[in-house]
C-alpha cells in the first residue's frame, strides 16, 4: 500500500489462515520500497495541480502499476520469499481522489473515490491473483469507503477482557474503538483529524525542506504548547462532527498548513511543532472521550504509524488518558510501520473468501460488501 | 458495452452455455439505452478536451457506472428478465484513452487504456457480479489491448468448410479472418481503418447538426466518387502497416474530419459521403487482401454493426470482392447491432470459467491472458 503521504510502497508478505474472526496471520516480510524524488513530485502533481488530461490519468494507472509490482517483487527478492509462493496479492493502490460526500456531476448527487495502480500489470509481472481497489465498493454502497482498516483491528486485537482503542497515526489519525466482546456491527471507527500531516509539512517548511519530519518528536519536545494558537485549532467544525467520517489531504495538507504557518509566523519552530503535536494528541483523546459508549473506561491505546514513534506525541497522549496504558503495536505484535499494509493482505483474503470487509457502523455503508476487484493470474 | 461513438449502453441479455471452443449461446433480450445530449457531450467533452482534473475523473467513473447499472436494469425490466437470474454482468465500460504503443511517462515507456463505468457501482446496484476492464490486462502483456471481439467471433462463426472473414463497422472497421479449420492461434484480425466514423461526422458537419448519420447511406448513393480525394485519402500509412494494429478515435475523429471536409469545401455533401464511403469499402477490402493467406478465397464476408445497415457501403464491398457472398451477421443468428455487446457478455463467461480470452497474434500480447477485474456481488 502507499498511504496519503506518498512516500512510497509499504509490502507486507503475510502468512494468512482461515478468514473472518478466526482469521490468523503471521508476517513473513516487511518491507517499504520508497518512491524516487521524481516519481513523488510526479504522483503529488496530480493530487494537487487541477489540470490534467485523460491520457496522463491512463499512464499514471499503469505506471503506478508497475511500481507496486516491482516493489512486491523487489521486497520478495530482499527476504527470498520466492514468488511461486504467494497464493494472493492485496493492493491498495495510491489514493489520487475520495469524496465521501456526494457532490453534482452530469445532473445526478454522486460521491466518488478512486485509487490507481492498475491490477492488471501487477497481476501480469508476477503472476499472482490481485485484489484491488478496496475502497469503490464501500463508497457506491453509500458509506464513505474510509477507514477500511477498523475491521482488520477488530479481527486481530480485539481482547475478551480489555476495552481496547486502536489508534494509528499516519498523515491522518484514526481510532478504532473496540471495548471487550463488543461485536463487529457495533464497532466506532473513524478519522480523528491530523496525524502527521501538519506536523511533517511544518517541519518541512520551516527547514526550507532540509527536514522531511520531527525526528522523534525531539524538536517539538523543546518547544512550549501556545495556548491560544492551539484553542484556534480546536474550532473545526471537523472535530465535533458525529461518525461515521473520514479526513482527506485536501482538508489538513500542505495548503491548510501554509495558512496556519502564516499565522505562527512570531512563533519558532519548536513552539510551532510542540502546538501541532498537541493538537494531534487533543483531537485524538477529546475524539475518544467524546464518542466512547459512556463511562467506558480505556485498558489499551494501542498506536501504531509513523506516530507510534513519535516520543513527544506518545507522552502527550500518555498524559491526556490517565488510567489507560499507551503502548505501540510492536508490543501486541503488529508491527507497527507495517499495520495497514498488513490490513490490506488480510482484507484481500476476505474478499478471496468472499467476506465482506467493510463495517457498516464505521463507514456509514448501507450493509456489509465484499470490497475489491479480483484480478485472476 | 459503449462504443467510440458513445450513443449510449447497448445491453445484450445472453444465456451462454459452456466455455471456449464449446461456447454456446442464446440471445434472451437486447437493448440500447442512448445516453441524454447533455451526458453524451458531457463524456465526450472529456475525450476531447485536454484539461481535467482527478476529481472529475473519479466522478465520471462513478457516473458512468451508474448510467451502465441503470442500463442493465431497464433493459431487464423491459423483457421481463429478473435481475435475480443474472448469473454475472460484463461490461465493457466507455474508453476514455487508449494508447497501444509506449510512450515516455515518469521515466518509463508505457502503453495504457483505460475505460470508465465502476464495476463496483453496477454490482452494487445489480446485486450482481460484474467483469469490468477487460483490455488493461491485454495492454500489461504487451498487446494493443483491442481488438477482442475477434475471439467470440471465432467461438461463434468459424466453419470447418468455409472461409469466413467477419467484419464490424461501429465508429471504427475491423476485421477477422477466419480460414476453414484454422486454430485460434492463427487468428489474424484488425482494425481496417475508419467505419461510420468519418462518414457520420461528416453528415453531422454538414447538415449543421440536421442529421446524425446517413441512413441507409441514402446520400452517399447519390453522390459521385471524387478520385482525386480518395487516392489522397487511401496514402495514410496506418493502411499499410502489418497486424496488429488499432485504429483510435483519436486517428480518425472529429478533427480529423475537419480537416478533411476543409480540402472537400467545393464538393457536394452527397459526393463527400461518397467518397468517404469509398474510404471505408476500399480499405476494408484492401486490407483483407493484402494481410490474407495467400490465394485464399473468401466464401463469405459476414458483416455486423451500423454498417451492416447502409446499404450503399453493403453493395460497395458486394462490388469489390467478387465471389464472395456478402451477407449480414443477422443472416448467421447475431444481431447486428448487437455483436459488441453479446461478445463482452461471452468474454465475461470466459474471464468467469478461468480461460484466456485474448488472441496475441490478433493484438501483440507476449501469451493468451484471462481478461478482465471480476467484482463480487
Amino acid at each position: 500500500m502507499s498511504g496519503t503521504s506518498v512516500d512510497g510502497v509499504d509490502v507486507a508478505v503475510v502468512d494468512v489462515r482461515g478468514s473472518g474472526i478466526s482469521t490468523r496471520f503471521r508476517v513473513v516480510a516487511l518491507g517499504s520500497v520508497p518512491y524516487s524524488m521524481a516519481t513523488r513530485q510526479l504522483i503529488l502533481s496530480y493530487l494537487n495541480v487541477r489540470n490534467t488530461s485523460v491520457a496522463e490519468i491512463s499512464q499514471l494507472n499503469f505506471f503506478i502499476g508497475t511500481l507496486f509490482a516491482d516493489a512486491v517483487v523487489k521486497v520478495c527478492r530482499q527476504f527470498q520469499v520466492p514468488l511461486s509462493t504467494l497464493d494472493l496479492i492485496g493492493s491498495h493502490g495510491q489514493t489520487i481522489y475520495h469524496q465521501a460526500i456526494p457532490s453534482k456531476f452530469g445532473g445526478r448527487r454522486l460521491a466518488s473515490t478512486m485509487q490507481l495502480g492498475e491490477a492488471a500489470v501487477i497481476a501480469e509481472r508476477t503472476g499472482i491473483p490481485t485484489v484491488s481497489d478496496f475502497r469503490v465498493r464501500d463508497v457506491a454502497a453509500g458509506g464513505t469507503g474510509a477507514p477500511l482498516v477498523p475491521y482488520v483491528d477488530y479481527l486481530l486485537l480485539r481482547h475478551p477482557r480489555k476495552n481496547r482503542a486502536v489508534l494509528n497515526v499516519g498523515g491522518i489519525a484514526n481510532v478504532t474503538l473496540i471495548p471487550r466482546q463488543c461485536p463487529v456491527e457495533r464497532l466506532i471507527a473513524f478519522d480523528t483529524g491530523p496525524g502527521n500531516m501538519l506536523l511533517d509539512a511544518a517541519a518541512s517548511i520551516r527547514s526550507r525542506g532540509t527536514l522531511r519530519f520531527d525526528q522523534d518528536g525531539a524538536l517539538a519536545a523543546r518547544g512550549r504548547v501556545n495556548s491560544h494558537s492551539l484553542r484556534q485549532l480546536l474550532i473545526d467544525p471537523y472535530y465535533k462532527k458525529r461518525p461515521p467520517k473520514a479526513a482527506g489531504r485536501e482538508q489538513f495538507g500542505i495548503e491548510y498548513t501554509r495558512r496556519l504557518l502564516r499565522r505562527m509566523k512570531t512563533m519558532s519552530t519548536a513552539d510551532v511543532l510542540a502546538t501541532l503535536t498537541e493538537v494531534t494528541a487533543r483531537t485524538v483523546t477529546l475524539a475518544i472521550r467524546r464518542f466512547s459508549p459512556p463511562r467506558l473506561k480505556w485498558d489499551e491505546l494501542i498506536v501504531s504509524g509513523g506516530g507510534a514513534r513519535n516520543l513527544f506525541l506518545m507522552s502527550r497522549l500518555e498524559a491526556l488518558m490517565p488510567g489507560t496504558r499507551v503502548l505501540s503495536s510492536n508490543e501486541v505484535g503488529i508491527d507497527l510501520d507495517a499495520k495497514e499494509a498488513i490490513a490490506f493482505a488480510i482484507l484481500a483474503n476476505e474478499t478471496w473468501q468472499h467476506h465482506p470487509g467493510n463495517v457498516p457502523s464505521v463507514t456509514g455503508a448501507q450493509r456489509p460488501v465484499i470490497l475489491g476487484k479480483i484480478t485472476p493470474a
